[in-house]
């Protein structure tokens, strides 16, 4: 018998398709590892070619900015950005019905290391610690800027995961507007908080130590599991286990730990289902809702071993091929190097 | 300068990444077309093989059920059924937090043509007009269950659409639940109709006809058109122009025009983009709430062309590469056969 269950964060139904479901070993990837260079000449983000990108607005490494060659990590401008820093913040109507605005937003490049083939989850701790933090910093720097409500950090690993460029990178979107889903989900944070007088997200976390069987690791201050209601196989998700609504607000020992958990899972994810394509997104408040009791901010990770079809499309009930308390019990033993 | 457009049937924002936009026929797929037999002997869709599937819940041709060869149009329950006409409908509380219950619901599909490779964009007007009476008569069945809110039409072309069997097919699914999703395409209808006292849709088609640039064609009752703020690029409506809640209620008449409607815009994507993949959607209101004044019926036809990323995956924010206003007119030109 299948199984419906409700993602207590959205209030959306997932069909848990047991009849259907693959054992986890099954999503391996079947694939011949590619081999990628260490540097590629005409990569944009290899060491040499800085002027081939805008200036860049951090760089660990050198101690001084202006596009040159002895840095770490380095942040840029995209060059081509989904959003530009200018323009008209006003929402326009258009024949009374349409409602439009410019395209007011900021987008940058974290570009991880210099190497071409350094893969973030071949990487030491101490090398994902610094991504965590030029992350933490651009984060800061951003919600200074009073256009912007909400900043997405994010990763795109491989093709199936929307990744155009090979070299190690991620993104970091500013935009002035909060999108509706964003806002539907304190919408249901905020009922369960004034129903309760709880953290959502923090009752999730407590339940799910109960249970346990969702459970991947645990570090003192972070948890991993795979959600109770996970929409594709294999969804991580990392979570503070002190209650923090925003990202920008992590101590720098809590940057630290978080960067060795995040090496773990993806070095679990890399082994355990052979280099999947993945994406990994952090979950944190809009900016002016960071001091609320009831959000926890959390990284999302989303190995793309699935196609969303037309049923997702057309209901937004999703069809996961995989229980979470078996990808999880799969997680948990593999080895890391 | 890049635009923000809010879509108004749901409120989320879309970015229109003019600067990354692309010409619309650089959307054309360039592969070449694969070969596909007319026949394939273990295909459990083709003629002959009708003892390997469930058996038929409705066929046109013979005029008799009971898995004969003789037919043009098979609906048959899905044998790897995401759901089942079985178990409770009841939600359970489990430790007081997370909710679930029984994957109680109906999965069909509709096998298009006998012929292996007689894909629905190749079609006579006439083949489609069956499809479409298949789909609306296992809609009017599935509806008399009390047991289901919500009934979803759709289908899925090519690989990259999520299908796992060549032979021309839709899918039919009748859900007890109403997701989250659905429920807030209401909100934002309800409350429109509460300022206004006009169904939004209904305003929605008016504006598109009279800005022009997004039509790609009309008929008699149905028009189609490139929503102001699409998601993806080539994103297809086809909508009634006639109020009208529920594919179930369509007559006869409407459901002959549609199908050449439908026919002619596959066509135009099949032709124009060389055989994309693609998803469509039958959008309907569910089983309980076909008869309210503020919601329309209509296809969503999506190519998929484009990757959804972390970005999109983590804000609800989709960035689309092409302006309707393009794709619509590039459409517009496209012969059919």
């Amino acid at each position: 018998m299948p199984q419906l269950r409700q993602d207590p964060s959205t209030n959306e139904w997932v069909i848990m398709a047991k009849e259907r479901a693959k054992r986890p070993d099954q999503f391996r990837k079947d694939k011949k590892k590619k081999i990628v260079p260490e540097k590629d000449a005409e990569c944009p983000f290899c060491p040499g070619n800085e002027s081939k990108t805008p200036p860049e607005v951090l760089a660990y490494g050198t101690g001084k900015l202006g596009n040159v060659s002895d840095w770490r990590v380095r942040v840029i401008p995209n060059k081509y950005s989904a959003l530009v820093p200018e323009g008209d913040l006003a929402r326009t109507e258009r024949e009374d019905f349409f409602r439009w605005m410019d395209g007011v937003g900021q987008h940058e490049v974290v570009i991880e290391t210099p190497s071409h083939n350094r893969f973030i989850h071949l990487v030491e701790e101490k090398e994902v610690g610094e991504i965590i933090l030029a992350y933490r910093e651009r984060y800061r720097m951003l919600r200074e800027d009073p256009r912007y409500n909400l900043i997405i950090i994010f990763k795109n690993h491989g093709e199936a995961a929307g990744t155009s460029l090979e070299h190690p990178h991620s993104q970091i979107v500013a935009t002035p507007i909060v999108p509706a889903y964003i806002r539907r989900k304190y919408e249901v944070s905020t009922q369960y908080y004034d129903n309760t007088g709880r953290c959502l997200y923090c009752d999730m976390v407590k339940k799910e130590f109960r249970d346990g069987s969702r459970i991947v690791m645990e570090s003192e201050d972070f948890v991993v599991f795979h959600p109770f209601a996970s929409r594709s196989p294999f969804e991580t998700v990392i979570v503070p286990q002190r209650h923090c609504c925003s990202f920008g607000d992590i101590s720098d020992d809590e940057a630290r730990e978080f960067a060795g958990v995040l090496r773990i899972i993806l070095q679990k994810i890399y082994l355990g289902l052979n280099d999947p394509d993945f994406n990994y997104v952090i979950h944190t408040a809009p900016t002016k809702d960071e001091n609320k009791d009831y959000y926890l901010w959390h990284l999302q990770l989303l190995p793309r071993l699935t196609t969303v079809a037309g049923f997702e499309l057309g209901s937004g009930i999703y069809i996961n091929t995989a229980l979470p308390e078996d990808t999880a019990a799969y997680l948990r033993e593999v080895p890391i190097q």
